[in-house]
């Protein structure tokens, strides 16, 4: 029996409330003076909150390895990474609120660049400029096909997403991004026999593509991460919550969703986020409240932003405690320091207050979580020590 | 190859002894002054223990999972809680000491009331008195049923124990609480096509309860946990162990004659019980020695008695290491802290002191185990731990 469903078999509803607030990236890692962003913050709040609560370090997939945003949210509301995956199609379909149904196919597409013998010479088209991308999405409007729609929209740059609507669909064909320059584009080619008709679709979408874009600053597209939108047991069904996210990112919105939970309309400062949160918080017995900056700051390299961007949701924290949440939780979907400007592998620092934790009396950064009694653990049993906490799973066994 | 196959395989025998010394629902939670029970308790032997010991916390299931007494006894034997399941009947049969046959079929039993049309009133009939269900448990014994034996044995108040005996039983019968009252008892349904027929007599034994129930205090009975006593390879075949158990209540005796241990007659007072372990020294390699009280005022909510459980413990442990062991386990099955009054999912304080251990340092309470250089690990993995310190596992690999 896996964990997803011996926590489902324990699960009552009950009204204490959970409160994940995750802070995107929030691991980080020393900069020039030998702190993490977390360690350099003043955060207050954050540290007298940490005293009386347990921490810990989980790993969103495993030790090692640099998950995405899919993955390692998948793994904080308690599907395991490996065994759900959200493809890249539908992933930048949610990324953009894109309405998709269940029977829909969705691409990842990029503009790109061939040559006249139709080598590929620029699989970015030199990150063409967002607004001109959306003028060649909009030509692209213009192809048909036969027993499916075709829908395209621009995401950012070079990036766009192509969803076929129809009948018979299936998401099993293989990228036709070579992954390299100096060599055509692959044709689409189905990984199974299901899959035919999408690929032949796909392919007849190249070929229309490539003569509508003929002169254009970019002349072909590339198509990659063919997927549907996967059938996951919501959080309502397994755990018996009553689940809302207020997210301002479409992404988080789209994987919100894609969990079950209701997604909350709102302002987009913390400050709004709060008040969605308050003036929701008779409805819903699981809240997940998504904070970008920590992620974008650290992102861009920008080690004092990301410093502020925790800062301002340290100021914001009593606000929150304020509700009296049973169970708040403090972490971050995934590390992304500064230093390395992305995503990576560092396990991300995690707080669990409620009134049935032993303190650890340790404050919140990086260094102390590794000391916390939670020691190390994978970010899958943040749901099931939760639930825990919030005296929603009955007891295994006699 | 899983873990306790690998170590089946490593396991040599040797004459270094090990005690488990479980409190049984060791670890707390801080009560009013912020202390947990075994911070409040003064136990300088077992700090004086500890600070030579490593320390670490365990999960007894995973975290966040509140186990009952059988899946947390069976990890810290080395058994995975989740593949290895004891079924309710025979856990509540284990309770009374009944000796059960591994073709029986037990189940537990509650007396209730039902109205004139059969629809369920009071499905534990008034907590009938102990007395009384003994009373009405001496009258089923008058069951008869073509091709079974039937044994009723009271418990405690409204429940009891029914076993079926003879040949080609089986246990996939689905419960006949209904777990709510206004609604008939359900019928014993067979869950496959070899319990048909048990299915068929447990009917029957409900058909002729009923009629000699008529006009008392319980008019009714509820079937659940249909189960066989399951087989379960023993710790002498898998770790080449000869293991003794010292445990008062019944229950605990059961789950060690469940794993292969001989279970060990002697006096209810600790004093007793270390007086059965020292009279047994030479004879065995492996004891495992169960302290209740420290779960039993737990769950009566009595902070200050469990206080005083543990510290009893601590006044007998230095005859314990009189005795000179090899390898010490000082842990509990689960814990329970008096403030929750019950089981909980609180990682269990772990110590074990060998020759060959590097110590922590640290006394013992759960917040020091937090600190501990054995960190968080499953229950499952304790008896690889001691087998090791006791110098019983060979080399895995060239």
């Amino acid at each position: 029996m896996n964990r997803r469903i011996l926590l489902a078999e324990l699960a009552q509803e009950t009204p204490s409330r959970i409160v994940f607030l995750v802070m995107d990236g929030l691991g980080g890692a020393p900069g020039p003076d030998g702190k993490t962003e977390l360690e350099a913050a003043r955060i207050p709040n954050l540290d007298a909150l940490a005293v009386r609560s347990q921490l810990g370090l989980t790993d969103p997939v495993s030790p090692g390895i640099t998950p995405g945003s899919g993955p390692s949210h998948l793994a904080l509301f308690g599907y395991d990474p490996l065994e759900f995956q959200v493809g890249r199609g539908v992933l930048e379909a949610l990324g953009i609120d894109f309405p998709l149904k269940t029977t829909d196919v969705a691409m990842r597409a990029n503009f790109c660049i061939v040559d006249q013998n139709g080598i590929l010479a620029d699989r970015r088209a030199g990150r063409l400029e967002t607004a001109q991308a959306a003028r060649l999405c909009r030509m692209l409007r213009d192809i048909r096909l036969v027993g499916a729609e075709v829908m395209v929209e621009p995401v950012k740059e070079h990036r766009f997403v192509v969803v076929f609507r129809g009948d018979g669909l299936a998401a099993e064909v293989a990228d036709t991004d070579p992954q390299k320059t100096g060599v055509p584009p692959i044709d689409p080619k189905p990984l199974n026999a299901e899959a035919e008709r999408t690929a032949h679709l796909a392919g007849e979408f190249i070929r229309q593509s490539r003569a509508i874009l003929e002169g254009q600053p970019a002349n072909m597209v590339l198509l990659r991460g063919f997927s549907k939108y996967p059938s996951i047991p919501s959080l309502p069904e397994l755990y018996k919550l009553r689940p809302a996210a207020i997210a301002i990112y479409p992404m988080y919105r789209g994987l919100a969703r894609l969990v079950g939970m209701d997604v909350l309309a709102g302002g987009n400062s913390l400050e709004d986020q709060l008040r969605t949160l308050r003036s929701h918080w008779d409805k819903y017995t699981f809240f997940y409240l998504h904070v970008k900056d920590p992620d974008r700051t650290g992102e861009d390299g920008d080690f004092p932003g990301k410093v502020r961007a925790i800062e301002e949701v340290d100021r914001h924290l009593p606000a929150l405690l304020d509700l009296g949440p049973q169970v708040i939780v403090v972490t971050g979907d995934h590390s992304t320091p500064a230093v390395l400007k992305g995503h990576s592998w560092h396990p991300v620092p995690f707080l669990l207050n409620s009134p049935w934790c032993v303190p650890d009396g340790l404050p919140f950064s990086e260094r102390a979580c590794g000391q916390g009694s939670l020691g190390r653990f994978p970010a899958v049993d943040v749901m099931g020590l939760a639930m825990a906490h919030a005296l929603k799973l009955n007891k295994y066994g006699a």
